[in-house]
């Protein structure tokens, strides 16, 4: 099969690149290169059924379409993921996520490419009022930017499905962690401790309860849904099922690397502007298609800063 | 106060522009009179404290931007209503509904304006599970790029209410009935009954369930909604608490044409790609507000219908 990836340069993207390649797959990668990085390909770059191509999906949209002629399935990883900052530039979400998708589902149709994946998000479901948080929940209300512009190209999706007969997984997911994880809050975090082991600054309260996934458990439940869904449209959450507090979270990194800080919170029950104080995603459709995640919250947030830690050069 | 009516000159906008100056507020409209009709604006181009300007929201982004200055309010009525059409132009919804709804947010931060109007549709909870369906009903799937587009710029505002300190009224509305109606299914069927009495062409099965509301209902729901809400982010069906048959729709306009055509149905449970089988919106928020709409669906069907009758010139 041929695959194409967007942001197959990035933290999940390559690691999908590499699991398709690991299993036979052809797999092309389109990625400006904004947040993705040249290394996470090192392996890839070698394998004779992979391409890369250089592009900016949104500017260079145009030229990206030829990319996709061929193409069996489009996972579309590519996104501005910067969530905290959404206020300070309120295009890019607009430009890089929404129009982007639209983008790419056009060159789908012009190219008869009729499956997609998707990568969306947890916070699109805003601040719910279901724990854990189901795919079906209220009808949420959009807190960021960030969370509009994924709802957007979810619905963008749908239609296309609908309109034109392709076929889509949408993948809400938990924040990943692991292997070339490279930005949240453990890069944050570790950065400042690096710099100054004797205390950390803290958005919020620290009392906010987050989720987080292991990206290989990740990869393989963007693989498994593709392979078994079976409707037009699936939407899946994707994490684990668990959750942290930001508390917690901040015990492990500090004891992972022998550091005993004071903590200085900027209070609040939200860190900024559009953070959800509470996420755990319901699990169990994913599951149901036979999903196990491998590794538990903790075991991520551990192996993240391991990873931080022998790659020192990702926190400068 | 000062309100911009976005989409002024359009079926619904240049009531609630009639609406508004009646009530002795100042008002600008915009309109690109692509659907929008300078004859709707007859009675307030007499008006002094009305400005019209003929703009398109989209391609004149930029010089739009200085009449939302000293705006108190936005009622954003513009869009690409062609729900039916939407895969001929996949590009037009993206455009007109959703890069212009972020274009006006945009105008209304530069210019600091804070209070927002919206008109979003029924169409957005696709093909809902729930009757009659709450605004909280259950995440929809979206089987129309115009449902997707309303769908993003609904998230676009909620968002830029929680980053920037805006309030909305976002109204999710069943299709309108009433004077200066243009265009959906009684103008299309009265067109045909004009033609050839003695058949008429009907989209599906004519058991599809749809739900309409009078237009001076919707008006008044919109500026009741503004005056009344208290969140930040309000969002409130609009429509009758009803439904009813497109065969019996067709019934009551046969009857005040009287004619007795030969029904010639496509037939399936949907008109085309994107139609919904069932409509029908639960109003009890907007009612709980004080709203009550005055028109049946039967009187609204039967009062549009004479509208066309006494303006053939619309049928052309």
């Amino acid at each position: 099969m041929q695959y194409l990836v967007t942001g197959g340069a990035g933290f999940i993207g390559s690691h999908i690149v590499d699991a398709l390649l690991a299993k036979g797959h052809s797999v092309r990668a389109i990625d400006n290169l904004s947040t993705g990085l040249e290394p996470n390909l090192k392996a890839a770059l070698k394998n004779p059924k992979f391409e890369f191509f250089k592009k900016d999906l949104y500017s260079e949209g145009e030229a990206c379409i030829p990319h996709f002629k061929g193409v069996d399935v489009v996972i579309h990883m590519a996104a501005n993921a910067d969530v905290r900052f959404g206020t300070d530039h309120p295009r890019r979400d607009l430009e890089q996520n929404t129009i982007v998708t639209w983008q790419i589902l056009e060159a789908m149709r012009l190219n008869g490419v009729k499956q997609i994946a998707f990568a969306s998000t947890g916070s699109i479901y805003g601040e719910p009022e279901v724990f854990p948080t189901p795919e079906n929940a209220p009808f949420p209300t959009q807190t960021s930017l960030y969370g509009a512009s994924k709802l957007a190209a979810e619905g963008m999706i749908s239609a296309y499905c609908h309109g034109f007969e392709m076929r889509s997984c949408i993948y809400r997911f938990v924040s990943c962690l692991g292997p070339r994880y490279s930005h949240g809050h453990v890069i944050d975090f570790v950065r400042q401790l690096k710099k100054h082991p004797e205390y950390l600054d803290v958005l919020g309260d620290g009392n906010q309860r987050k989720s987080y996934m292991h990206v290989m458990d990740c990869v393989n439940g963007v693989l498994l849904g593709l392979e078994r869904a079976t409707e037009r449209v699936n939407v899946f959450n994707l994490g684990v099922d668990g959750s942290c507090t930001v508390r917690e979270s901040i015990g492990w990194i500090c004891e992972t690397l022998g550091v005993k800080p004071e903590l200085r919170f900027t209070g609040g029950k939200r860190g900024w502007i559009g953070d959800s104080p509470m996420i755990h995603l319901d699990v169990k459709k994913i599951e149901g298609l036979g999903h196990r995640p491998e590794h538990g919250i903790l075991a991520s947030v551990v192996d993240t800063v391991k990873f931080l830690i022998a790659n020192e050069w990702m926190l400068e």
